[in-house]
């Protein structure tokens, strides 16, 4: 009956929004996801309860699917190689997986590769000195990451001095520290790429993301910056995808230096947060393009149907907000496009997203930031 | 948690594209349905099982929800005004229903109502006599209907003369007849109105419907038709939605005669077949602003995002056909929308549709025409 059957791995709201094409596609999506309230569960995606990183779910999800996929990186690398040993379809594949679950790893491929990535060392967790070398080579402030597990934030400490540095590090207790050189950031830019196995692939267009305390709040499509450096962005995010074999959506995060220099953050190898704004300013969404990308069929135009596009996420406020009252409210603006994820209220929790199509950017951030004022009551 | 509950009576592909909408907007949809395979139920809006022509199961939907509304007319009006008079929320309201249930009626509200209707009288079944003497003023051919119950062009009969009349009599066998004056058709249009109880609505660029065998096969948006006439299509439409004080989406179904008149056919009050390219094509799709109208939240924007679009009805052709390997090959397309109602196959039965959106209807069409024969195989 189903066109095809796709098994994501999570069920936050990457997922949500996959079911919301999945439906039109004719797709079942079964989702492994431990809760039956979270978000994609209550969107109508098929419940696969368990742990992501128990390989016994993971093997009952890819039982019953044409493709084993994600809505996040938090599975164990090696049960992905599990299921492809045992002839599992699993897109993106294992190796590509590493590369967005583990930043050194990141780091050091590509940069082996020839892409421009911050000066960064591995060092043993808690190697003051080695840090502080780092530190005198290549400068203060430096950052100390952990190589895995971080997100929004998380995991990520700008230290100022080696005297800073002995002070932070008792707090800094991962199993292994990712040393970097601090880079000047003028913009920070993420390129989507969709890209099906035999290489076939598109390219959206650069957003422009604006991050606090660690966390993105707004995102503008197509980012601020010249044609020249959105091209170069672009291509290099589409030289990254075909090196490391992505498939589905591969989300190449980049700084623009002050210099004017474009360097490669991070990668996700899922839809990502910064690609929302494509459901309704793409032709064809990234959460379309990456279930056609994985499921090898032919890729949608990722082309724009206005000049402008903003997308504010809506973070949980200090106190709770009653959206039965609140929607209404900021819906009076008829360009506002409004994702609630269904998730319980929690102070700085992710709860959905406003997007606003605009003849310019400026206008779109404007329209999208007022609104999502509105829904969380200021 | 939810932002509102909303009950739907009816399962079918309208509620499913309900529920694709539902879920950004935060709301939970409720869907009164026999069977847990319906479309809607397929994409996870939740099952209250029953039969919408069962009071008790009407009652059922309307406790758990905020409003109770529809994707389709099968319901008896009765049982709606005793949901109202019970204190439910009802949005179309019952009389507004009643002109989408009963032909006949409609015809006598909208023509008291000065609106141009086709000549017509209702004659008791069988009465040959009184429907010759109709033909004898209005002209022959004339049209038989079934005032209530058909659709898809069932109960819509063409009398060529009173043999022709004498002949089929017979096989009409329906509660009443609706007899009408045959109307020379140049083109059918459809105007969707979306309109909240207090009055606020919005108005969608009027379609042109292609039908064939009585089922609408084709749409187009804008229409092919002069900018005069599209602007008395909305306005006719518009004033029809608040005269009979439409909530939620009204569908009005026009013709324009060959001699440039416009007529009301049908209304449809619900989501409507005509308006599925108005998910991709339009700022905000006829399901978002049934959902945002029937609730008595602002509506979105109806303005295009492209100078045209198509939609092709997929109807199952006579020999099954196997998605998963025709959707992949109607996607190379990179323009191509596709629409799947997660249906079993039957012949004639509407599984789905393809939209395109271009720079004129013409190649839309081309485009969504090409998509329809792949997926169907041909």
């Amino acid at each position: 009956m189903p066109s095809a059957v796709v098994g994501m791995v999570g069920g936050g709201q990457l997922a949500r929004m996959t079911q919301q094409v999945a439906i039109g596609l004719g797709i079942e999506l079964q989702v492994l996801t431990p809760h039956d309230w979270d978000p994609a569960v209550l969107a109508g995606a098929r419940f696969v309860p368990g742990d992501p990183a128990d390989l016994e779910a993971l093997f009952t999800l890819a039982k019953g699917c044409d493709v084993v996929t994600f809505d996040h990186e938090h599975v164990p690398n090696a049960h992905l190689r599990a299921l492809v040993e045992s002839g599992h379809v699993v897109h993106p594949e294992p190796s590509t997986k590493l590369l967005a679950q583990d930043k050194s790893i990141a780091r050091r491929v590509l940069g082996d590769a020839g892409f421009a990535v911050p000066a960064h060392m591995d060092v043993a967790a808690g190697d003051t000195e080695a840090t502080i070398r780092f530190g005198e080579a290549n400068g203060w402030p430096l950052v100390v990451k952990t190589p895995r597990g971080g997100y929004d934030g998380r995991g990520v400490h700008v230290v100022a001095s080696p005297t800073d540095l002995l002070d932070q590090a008792g707090s800094l207790s991962y199993d292994r520290w990712l040393v970097e050189a601090h880079v000047d950031i003028a913009v920070e830019l993420a390129v989507l790429v969709a890209r099906r196995p035999g290489g076939q692939s598109v390219i959206y267009p650069a957003v422009e993301t604006v991050q606090r305390d660690g966390t993105c709040r707004e995102l503008v499509m197509p980012a601020r910056v010249s044609e020249a450096v959105a091209a170069r962005a672009e291509e290099l995010a589409a030289a990254v995808a075909e090196r490391i074999g992505a498939t589905g959506v591969l989300a190449v995060e980049l700084f623009v230096t002050t210099g004017g220099d474009l360097v490669v953050n991070e990668l996700a190898a899922r839809p990502h947060n910064s690609g929302h704004a494509t459901i309704e300013a793409a032709t064809t969404s990234q959460f379309e393009n990456h279930l056609r990308a994985v499921l090898d069929w032919p890729l949608g135009a990722p082309t724009l149907v206005a000049p402008a596009a903003a997308t504010v996420n809506l973070l949980g406020p200090p106190h709770p907000i009653d959206l039965a009252r609140t929607v209404p409210h900021a819906l009076a603006d008829p360009a506002v496009h409004l994702h609630l994820y269904g998730k319980a209220y929690a102070p700085g929790r992710k709860l959905g997203h406003v997007t606003v199509l605009a003849d310019d950017p400026d206008t779109a951030l404007r329209g999208a930031r007022s609104a999502a004022d509105t829904v969380l009551g200021r």
